[in-house]
C-alpha cells in the first residue's frame, strides 16, 4: 500500500506519499480500505516532530478516515467486510489502509457521503466529549467557540444548535463569520476588531467556552465565563503557561479543563465513540450536523494540504482523498 | 436578642456581644433559637473587612447554626415550631436568633447533640457540594485533602471513606496526622517534612484535590493529579494567581474547579442542602460521618475563639454556644 511518510521533522516538503507493508489488523481490530481521510492541526505538529505519536500508534499521520472494511480481526462482532465506516484513529490515516479497534468505528451516516465522512470523527468525538459529556452544555446556555470556522468550530455551531443551546464564535474575518451565522451561530466575533470579552458579557458570559488558544486567551476566557461557567481548553495554539487567577474563578464557581483525544486509552475512545453514535449520530442522520468541507485534495499531495491549513482562511475541513 | 457585632474591621477584640434588634423570619424563612455556630474561616477575613457578607445577608458573623425553630413565616411547608435543626446560614449564626431560609435547613440528625451539630452544615454542605456533586468521587479514587486536620479536612476523611474512596492528608504536625489515620486517613503527609507531590504519586496520583491554598499549592496540585484528575480550590490561603501549566493539565485530561458556597443564590444552597440530606444524613444517621468538634466556647468570647482558630493547630471545629 501507498502512506504519508514523513520522512524528517521539517515542512510540508517531508510528507511523501510511500510504498510501505501493508497495514494489518490485529485482534479487536477491522482493516479499512481507507476512501478519505482529513487535516488535523495535530497533523501538522506531528510533522515538525512536535507531537509523537502515542505508543502503539502507526508511525504515518491521520487521526481519521472513511472507508470500507475490507478485513476483520479476531473477536470483533457487528462489523462486516464491505461496510462502509468512517474511524476515529490514533494515526495511520494517510494511508491507503488503515487497522483500528472496532470501538472506533462509525457507521457512515446515511445524509453523507462516503470521502465526506472522513471529516466527521475527529471534529464529532472532540465537541462532544468535551461540550456534551465533560462540559455538559445545556438548553439555552452561551456556547462561546474560539476559531468558528475551522473544523471543530463548524461542527461544534451545528451540535451545540441542535441541543438548543446559543453559540458565540470567534473568527478573524467577517466573511467567514458570516457563514458561521448561516451555520446557526447567534453571536460573531471579529477577534481582530473586536473585543471578544465585551462581546460575550453583552449576552450574559459564556456558560462553556471551547477554546483552542491556550495561554493566550487564558485570562480573557476567564473573564468571558458566566457564573457556574465552564473553560474547555483543547489546543494550545496561543502557549502553555498563563496565570490564572483563582479568586475570579471562585467568584463565578468556574471551571478549566483541559483535554485530548488522541492519548486516551482505547477503551475511553471506544466509550466517547458509542456515545457520539447513540446520541449525535441521529442528528447527522437527520441533517441537523452535517460535515463541513473546505476542499479535497489528493492524499498524495498532503503537502498542499498542510500549507493550505497553516495559511489560514478555511472553512471546515480539508479531506485527502486516496484513491484520486 | 445578643449578637456578635463588628465594631470596626480589624483584629478578634473588634467582636462585641451586643444587644440588638431581635431578628425576623420573613416569607419562605424560619427563626432559630440558636444552641450554637461555628467559626470557620471566612468569618476572620469578615471580621477584618475582606469578606463583606453578600446582599441581602446578615451583618453579623457565622455561615451555620443548631438551635430550634422558634417561628415559622408564611409558604414553609415541612417545619414547625420547636424542631431541632441546623441550618447553612449566609451570616448571622454569632446570635441568639438567626432568620434562615427554609431550603437550608437540615434536621439535626438522631446520632448527633444540638450543640454539636452547629459544626455540620459548612463542612457538609462544602465537602459533597465539591467533592461528591462537582468532581464526582468514585469508589476506590484517591481523594487528597489539604488541612485535613481542619473542620472540612476531617468532614471529607469521613465522607470519602464511606463512599469506598481513598484518602491522603496534609497537615503540619504528626499528631493531627495520627488522628487523621483514626478518622480513616490512609496516607498522611507533614507538609513541613514531606513532599506531597511525591508522597501522592507513589499512591498513583490523587483523583480529586480538595484544595485551601489557592495560587501557592495550584503547581504541585496539578503536578499531584492523576489523569482525569480534578482539583477543586475551595480557599486561597496561599493567593489568589498563579502560573497554570495548560500543557500538563491536557496531557492529563484534568480540570481545576473553584468554587464558593456562601454567594451562591438561594435555591442553589437548598438543591445542595436537599442532596446533603437524601445521600449524606444517613451516613451520619449511621454514624459513618460524626461532626468532630475541637472545643465549645461562649459565644460571647468569639474573640477567643478567633484567636485559637488564627493560631492553628486544632483538630475539627470550634463551636460557640449561644446560651452558657
Amino acid at each position: 500500500m501507498h502512506a504519508i511518510t514523513i520522512s524528517e521533522p521539517g515542512g510540508p516538503e517531508v510528507l511523501r506519499w510511500t510504498e510501505v507493508p501493508d497495514a494489518v489488523a490485529g485482534p479487536g481490530e477491522v482493516l479499512i480500505d481507507v476512501a478519505a481521510s482529513a487535516v488535523n492541526r495535530a497533523d501538522l505538529l506531528q510533522r515538525q516532530g512536535l507531537y509523537p505519536p502515542p505508543p502503539g500508534a502507526s508511525e504515518y499521520p491521520g487521526l481519521e478516515c472513511s472507508g470500507t472494511i475490507i478485513e476483520v480481526g479476531d473477536d470483533v462482532e457487528g462489523w462486516q467486510e464491505g461496510d462502509e465506516v468512517c474511524a476515529l484513529l490514533a494515526g495511520g490515516g494517510y494511508a491507503e489502509k488503515v487497522a483500528v479497534p472496532a470501538g472506533q468505528l462509525l457507521p457512515v451516516p446515511g445524509e453523507v457521503e462516503l470521502i465526506a465522512a472522513a471529516g466527521l470523527p475527529e471534529v464529532a468525538c472532540t465537541v462532544w466529549s468535551n461540550v456534551v459529556i465533560a462540559a455538559d452544555l445545556a438548553e439555552d446556555e452561551l456556547l462561546l467557540v474560539h476559531g468558528g470556522a475551522g473544523g471543530v468550530g463548524t461542527h461544534a455551531i451545528q451540535v451545540a444548535k441542535a441541543l438548543g443551546a446559543r453559540v458565540a464564535v470567534t473568527a478573524g474575518d467577517d466573511d467567514r463569520l458570516e457563514r458561521c451565522r448561516q451555520l446557526g451561530a447567534d453571536v460573531t466575533i471579529n477577534y481582530r476588531t473586536e473585543d471578544f470579552v465585551e462581546r460575550v458579557k453583552e449576552h450574559g458570559g459564556a456558560d462553556v467556552i471551547l477554546d483552542v488558544m491556550g495561554a493566550k486567551y487564558l485570562e480573557p476566557n476567564v473573564n468571558a465565563l458566566a457564573t457556574g461557567g465552564r473553560l474547555v481548553v483543547i489546543g494550545m495554539q496561543g502557549g502553555r503557561k498563563a496565570e490564572l487567577d483563582i479568586a475570579k474563578l471562585l467568584v463565578k464557581r468556574a471551571s478549566v479543563t483541559a483535554t485530548s483525544l488522541r492519548a486516551r486509552p482505547v477503551e475511553e475512545k471506544a466509550a466517547i465513540v458509542a456515545d457520539v453514535r447513540a446520541r449525535l449520530w441521529p442528528l447527522v442522520e437527520q441533517g441537523s450536523v452535517a460535515p463541513v468541507i473546505d476542499q479535497v485534495l489528493p492524499m498524495s499531495n498532503a503537502a498542499e494540504a498542510h500549507r493550505t491549513l497553516d495559511a489560514g482562511g478555511i472553512f471546515g475541513k480539508i479531506l485527502l482523498a486516496s484513491h484520486s
